[in-house]
């Protein structure tokens, strides 16, 4: 898989996810830094339809498994760390 | 929604998503920092069956809607910062 084909890629899913994988609107996850393997079974379950939602079903079905691999590259490839809430 | 409660209720997600919302198994998404919405919606697919996994269907059917609401509080607390791949 190619992280860098990825990235180009991925401007198919910057309105929602961001090229930085960072959630633009509330109802779309943040996928920056998600597993390569979570993910590939997400991207194939919108293409089959076992996974549905209005967006992603219609994004899903265009991409091949090249472009699954390297999307899944781009985004596992950001780094991230946390900060749990103080209590 | 009392997000120190949903930290109680974690105690049901850690194995696969950790107290800290970054996930313990590659199948499972790092959940840290996900929008309230998000979580909500999909908690809730996954109690009404709308999205199905055989781990996830079952831990959200005992879900009320008082402890969606506190995990999603919980794990949208926790902060995240990324860090893009420098090329």
């Amino acid at each position: 898989a190619d992280a860098a084909a990825g990235k180009v890629k991925a401007k198919k899913c910057r309105n929602c996810h961001g090229i930085d994988g960072v959630a633009k609107i509330p109802i779309a996850p943040h996928i920056a830094g998600e597993s390569e393997v979570y993910l590939q079974v997400q991207l194939k379950a919108f293409r089959t339809g076992k996974r549905k939602h209005e967006i992603m079903s219609v994004i899903a079905k265009d991409l091949s498994d090249a472009d699954i691999a390297d999307l899944a590259a781009w985004y596992s490839s950001i780094k991230f760390t946390i900060e749990m809430p103080t209590d």
